[in-house]
Order: structure tokens, then sequence, then C-alpha cells
């Protein structure tokens, strides 16, 4: 795979622009941002130059994958042996320095990041660099000056190119075929948890060799009934209530395809639903219609946020909606300060390459909750809906 | 629950003998180990000060978590609402000082987490604070002298509390359902990505409930046949292979409950075995054995490598067993880095309280790969096994 010179160009534009020689980063939605390769225990490095060079350290055991992802130039480093043990600074040390020398970075001005952002679980468990990256980089390259890059990035993640977007599309692609094949198999009786299971199995099981996929999988929860109600906070579990003919039945779903991440939420009405469903479904539906109509270069975030707010509003479901309409997605699964952020005190401007999700929502203590999320990339003329399945009341229910 | 008196002691004589006042962390692991609340998104953040009092600063989603949870001082912060946006380091400037002023350690000697460690996952998402920890702790007292803490936080993990142990236990059998179930379900023609989703399911459908637990769940993957061969890497996936009659079938977990992970690995053989394939088994679980035996309170962590990789290497397979015989487990999920290392270099002393990984193993490159990995606890005397279920030839043949 050719390395992406859309995501390239906007590297060193952005390092022009802040005064930066280069950039360094080890989370691994950087390392993919950076080099095209998502990293899988943490433990990967990547640097950028300003003119156009990138190179990213990684541990053996991930080279056949990076090898794989069409990063630039690959740096093999040995986490540990038999023969001895040694920490991750002890495996960087050497190749680090090396790397910094190759790119002719060791007097350069290097952002870094400093932390404080939500990253998507890569594996079981991952290594965190935390404050160790800046001490790491400036003990390789102690004529260097750091400096954190972290806006910078942000701005880099929140534009997505042709290549990303795509990737994306097919991160959704897998996912919709979890949810068509999850819709077919719900039905009364079963736990919230043993729902979450099956919209999840087919999230790894469709991934293998689909479209190229190295990775995929994800993580699914069911939340029913009144508690449906409390899908808005700031994370989800199921539990074990059997759900219930009449009832509302919440399918949340953050997967991912090689790194890139879909937010995804169905609310399905088990059987026929009655006037009071028909009313929240009509609602919410109109809302996102509303929200998605709205978007296009040079359109205000909030106004997006506005448009879903104001149906739910006029519908009488105003203060039940307690969220905001949207946030980036993409690098990011769950991070509502992710741009653009679509909450009604939100100053961003929308631009082409945008992807986010589109969730307005209803959520009636002790009855339940209806959420309807989309996922959405900003098109030079308006939007393009990457999840178009099961979108219409009728394609909602489960007689 | 009533907050472990074990645990705060051990604190209060690991800040005392560091010549620290207080200790300040915000990953979930640490966050677990101060104050028994084990976070879900990550944004939580908890003080302990030497003379035994601890403070978890916690969103406000997480508060009914927290409460159950027993840690001592809960104070809620509000990550953000429909009027406001705001980052994670504007929702915890005032709490954060307000929190430092009541425990009175504004011109205290503070430690704190540096970084560089592995965390297992908690949710799809989790907030890093990385640099940001000491610096919104500085801000937030800035007459504090703050001091990298990461080598106290690593050897308070390495020793559980009776509490921790019990937890882990707990842990341990829910797992234990899993792989018996999971083993039930095991066929020919079924793929790897099949079977591990199969022995996934029930980490979290039975962990609701059980045993006074709020959250369980976990990662599992499956490699068979020549790709079970490559499980000794640094990381691992299941593929669409479809198991064969005649196979070895590995089947890996990483599971929680409530913030305390297993490491259990256990090898089918699918049919009845053939003589190579019972020399496998018949040395691995000797090999297994032989170091379960060393174990006790006092005995060198090498010599517990030394006891499997000895039968191991009598046995012909010494150069097939290409990684160390364990490392800690229970705070972490897959640190070969956790004390006590069972690794040939070291110098590790076992402590009754420590909780690990014993995984011999035989890697066969285009053959297949055979790993036996129980989870043990040292007890006074010994080694408490904590996952005695499946672990002769015959209960691992898959007829």
């Amino acid at each position: 795979m050719a390395r992406d010179a859309e995501r390239r160009g906007r590297i060193q534009d952005a390092l022009c622009e802040a005064g930066l020689d280069a950039v360094a980063c080890a989370l691994p939605v950087d390392v993919l941002l950076l080099t095209g390769y998502w990293p899988v225990v943490g433990t990967a490095l990547a640097l950028a130059t300003r003119d156009g060079r990138t190179a990213v350290l990684v541990p053996e055991d991930e080279v056949p994958l990076a090898d794989r992802s069409g990063a630039d130039e690959i740096r093999p480093f040995q986490l540990g042996s038999l023969h001895d043990l040694r920490t991750v600074g002890d495996a960087l040390r050497q190749p680090l320095a090396e790397a910094i020398h190759a790119l002719r970075i060791e007097r350069a001005r290097i952002g870094y990041e400093r932390g404080g952002l939500f990253e998507p679980a890569t594996y079981a468990a991952m290594f965190l660099y935390g404050a160790r990256l800046s001490e790491w980089i400036g003990a390789a390259a102690p004529a260097a000056t750091l400096v954190a890059a972290d806006d910078l990035l942000l701005r880099l993640r929140a534009v997505k190119t042709s290549h990303e977007v795509s990737r994306i599309r097919t991160a959704c692609q897998i996912a919709a075929q979890a949810f068509q094949n999850g819709k077919g198999l719900i039905c009364a009786g079963l736990r919230e948890t043993e729902v979450a299971v099956r919209f999840g199995a087919p999230l790894s099981t469709v991934g293998t060799g689909y479209q190229g996929i190295e990775r995929a999988g994800g993580f699914t929860f069911c939340m029913s009934g009144p508690n449906s109600a409390h899908a808005h906070g700031a994370y989800a579990r199921s539990r074990a209530r059997p759900i219930a003919l009449g009832d509302l039945v919440l399918v949340h779903c953050n997967s991912y395809a090689d790194g890139f991440w879909t937010d995804i939420t169905r609310t399905y009405c088990l059987g026929d639903g009655d006037r009071r469903q028909w009313a929240l479904f009509t609602a919410v539906l109109a809302a996102s219609a509303a929200a998605i109509g709205t978007i296009r270069p040079g359109a205000r975030a909030r106004q997006v946020d506005h448009a879903a707010r104001d149906i739910l509003s006029t519908q009488g479901f105003g203060d039940q909606f307690k969220h905001s309409t949207g946030h980036g997605v993409g690098f990011a699964a769950i991070n509502h300060n992710a741009p653009p952020r679509l909450h009604p005190c939100s100053e961003d401007i929308l631009e082409a390459g945008m992807v986010f999700n589109v969730e307005p929502a209803i959520y009636i203590d002790g009855y339940g909750g209806l959420r309807h999320c989309t996922m959405v990339a900003v098109t030079p003329t308006g939007a393009e809906v990457l999840t178009p399945f099961q979108s219409s009341f009728e394609h909602l229910r489960v007689a």
C-alpha cells in the first residue's frame, strides 16, 4: 500500500505553520495518523518531519503488520529476550537516537504529545508512554527543543484524507453487517449481555480478509427498557436484564478496522410499537434527517446541533435530549471533545473530510431511551451518510 | 464494602519509606490500587496521603459505581453539559484544588505517575492524562514538590492484599466457567474467530450479579494448527482459519472482574491425540507442575523459571520454549515487566500475596504451539493455583 500523499502534505503544512521541524508520537491513534501504521501494544513510536519524511520504531513482533501498512521507514526494536530483562525505555534508547540522527533532527524543534485525550482501546493491555515520551526523546536528542503539539495533532485528526474516509467507510460496512445480523437474532427473553455478544461477534469475524483489513473488532453494549433511559451517560454497559416484548432495545457499537473507528447506535422496538413509540421514533429520525440536511463545508457545527434540537423541542422532547448532537469520530472512538463538536456552544466550522456522528436521542427516566447514531462524512457539497442501514421505524421494529 | 485496611497500611508504609507525603494517580490500575475504585473512562484521579486518607475525584456519571466500590471520599466533577464545552482539565481545576486543600497537602511532597507502563483496557476508549497529570497537580498545588513515584507504585501493585487475592480468585472463577462452557462448543470447522467469541461470551454474561461483581468481561483469542506456533509473540489475534481434527487449538483469555485481571491459556487437542501430541502435553504439564512446586515465599523467581525450563529442555523442547515462565498479573493483564518476573535473569524474590502466571509452552514452527498458562497466588507456605480447571491431557482433549 502506498503512503497517503494527502496526509503527508497536511502534516508538512501543519509543521510549517507551527514552526516545528518534526513531531514525535507514540499513542496508537497518532502513530496511525503520522505513518499509516496502527500499533497493537502501544510501544511503537513515530517521527514525521517538515520535509515529508517519516519513520516508525516498531517492536519486532509487529513488523509484519507494519510492513503491510505501507509505513515509510520501519525501524524494528527488540523488547526483550531470554538473555536479558529490559524495559521499553532500555529497548528504545539506541534505535530512537539512530532514527533522530537519520532524520537529521538532533537540533530541531520537535513537537510531542503531552497527553490529556481519549485513546481507543487497541488490545487487552496497552503500553502508555505518559510523561516518558518527551523525556526519552529529550535524552535521545539533548540539543533539540521539545514543544507540546497536542493542538496541532487534534486539528490534523479532525479532517480525514480521502484514503482515511474510505477506511472509515469500510469500518462502517463491517459494522453494518454486524447490525443486520444482530437484528435477526434479537428475541424476547435474551439478556442484554447476550444481545451485546450477538451483535459484537461478526465485528471480528467478517473483518478477516475483508477489503484487505488486517484487524477488525469492537465493543458493543445493549440497554433495554428502563435501562436504556441511562444510555446518555459517559459510559454504558449491558446488564443481565432480559429484553421483553414492548421494550426499546438500544444497541451501541464502537468498532474498528485497522485503526479507524465507528460510533453507531440503533434502537429497536420489540413488537409492533405503540403510539408513544411511534412518536419517539418519528421525532428522533426527523431530528437526524434535519441535522444531516444542514451539513456542508462552511456550516457551523452548532447549527447541526440546533437543527436536531429544534425538532425534538418542537415535538416536546427538548429536555429529554440530554447531550450534544455529535462529535468527531474516526481516529477517535468516543471523545466528546474531538472536533467538530456538534454542541450548542461550539465554534467549530465544518470542512470537507470531517467525519463525525449525528446522535439525536430521547431519554425518559423510568421508561426508556431511543438514540439513533449515524456516522457522516462531510463532502465538498454536503454529507455522505456512512451508516445508512436500519434508519426507518419499519426497519427498527422487531416483530 | 469497607476499605481494605491492609492496602491502606501498605500505602502509608511505602509513602513513609519513600519520604513522600502523598501520591496522586489517574491510571485506572492505580486509582484501583489506592482507593478500591476501578474507573471506567479514565478521567478519575486518586490521592492518598501518608496519614492514611484517600480521595478520588470521579466524573458524575461514575459516582454510583464509585459509591459501591467503598472508596473513602468521593468528589464528583462534571465533565460537561449543554451549557458549556469544557475539557477534562477545565473540569478538574477547582475540585482538584479543593481536594488538595482538604487533605492539607498544598505544600507536600507528592508522588505521581510518570508513565511508561502497560495498562489494561477498561472501556472502548480511555482518557489518558499523560504528562498532564503532574502539570495539573502542579497548577492546583503550586507550592508542592512533585516526585515521580512509578517504582513505588510498581512495588505496591506486585503484592496483593487478602481482599485483592479474593477478587482475583473471583475473576478466575468467572474465566473458569467460560473455559468449561467454551470447551463444550469447540468442533471441527469453526473458525478461530468463532471459537474466540464462544469462549469470550460468558465472561460478561456470568459477571452480572456474580459475587457482587459490577463489571466483568474480557478479551479472548484462538490460534490453531500452524497458527498456534506464533502464540509466543507480544500480541496475538484470531484468524479466519477453520479448526480441524488433529489440531492443537490454543485459547487465550485476559478477563477482568471489577478491575482485577486474569491471564489464562488452555490448549486443546482436537481428536484423540497422537504420540507427538501426547509427548507435548506431557512435557508442558510436567513443566507447569515442576514450576508451581518451587513456589513459596523467599524463593527466587528465576528458580521457578528454571524448574519449567529444565523439564522442557530435558524432553528436547528447550529451544521451543521461547519466552519467560511468567510475570505479575492481577492489576496488570499483560505486562512482562510486572514483578515477579519468572525470567532467567530475574532478581525478584517471591512474597506471600504475589499473583502471577506460570506459562510453560512449546512452539514448533509449521506445526503448532501448546501453552498452559495457570494463575497462581503465593501463600505463606507455598502456592494456591487459582485456575485448576482443564489441567490434564484427558481434560484438554476434545473428542
